[in-house]
C-alpha cells in the first residue's frame, strides 16, 4: 500500500491501458475480490493480478488480504493526481463553469 | 480538426506519454507555434509533429495553419473526456467536496 504522493506517469501510463480501466471501471461499483474481478476479463488469474499491482504501484488501486481472499477497491489519490494535472491544464473560466455544473448536477444524478 | 467526441482510448493513450504531457503542459501557457513548442524539446521537428498528430486525433490540441507558421493550443474536448471519467471513478463524497473545494480556491490562486 504505497502511503507517498502517486507519481504522475506512473498514474498516467496506468490509466493508458484498456484493461486496467475496465478495472477501475468494475472498482467504480465498490469493492471487489480479485476472483471476482478476474471473471468478465478475458485473461489468466495472474495477468489480472499484473494490472492490479501496476494499478496499486499508481495509487489507483488499493488491495487487502483476509484469509484467503484479496479484496481491491479504488484509492483516491492517484486519481487525485491525475484529475489536477487535467484540471491545471485547462483554460480558467473552462475550468470554473464545468466545476460549477457538475456540482449542480450531482444531487440530480443521485449518484 | 476533429470535431467528433473524443474516443476515451485515443485520450488515455495520448496522456500516458511523458512527452505528449510536456507538450500539453507547455500549451496551457498559452497557444504557440510548432517551432517554438519543440525548442526545449530533445528530439526532431518531425518526432514533436508526430506527437502532436496523436494530441490533434485525441481532441486535446488543436493545430491551425497561417501562412507558414502552424499554432498550436489546447482543445478542451479531449480533457473533458478524461476528467469525466475519472470523476465517475470516484465515491461520491470524494467527488463533491473535491470539487467544492477546487471552486473555492480558484479566486485565490488566480489561475
Amino acid at each position: 500500500m504505497p502511503k507517498k504522493k502517486p507519481d504522475i506517469d506512473r498514474v498516467f501510463h496506468a490509466l493508458g491501458d484498456p484493461t486496467r480501466r475496465a478495472i477501475m471501471e468494475h472498482l467504480s461499483q465498490g469493492p471487489v475480490s480479485v476472483s471476482r474481478l478476474a471473471e468478465p476479463l478475458n485473461m489468466t488469474l495472474a495477468a489480472v493480478v499484473q494490472h492490479l499491482q501496476v494499478l496499486e504501484e499508481s495509487g489507483l488501486v488499493q488491495t487487502e488480504k483476509t484469509g484467503r481472499v484479496r479484496t481491491c477497491r479504488i484509492e483516491s489519490s492517484g486519481l487525485s493526481v491525475a484529475q489536477q494535472w487535467i484540471t491545471d491544464r485547462r483554460p480558467t473560466w473552462d475550468r470554473r463553469l464545468d466545476k460549477l455544473g457538475e456540482l449542480l448536477a450531482e444531487p440530480e444524478n443521485g449518484r
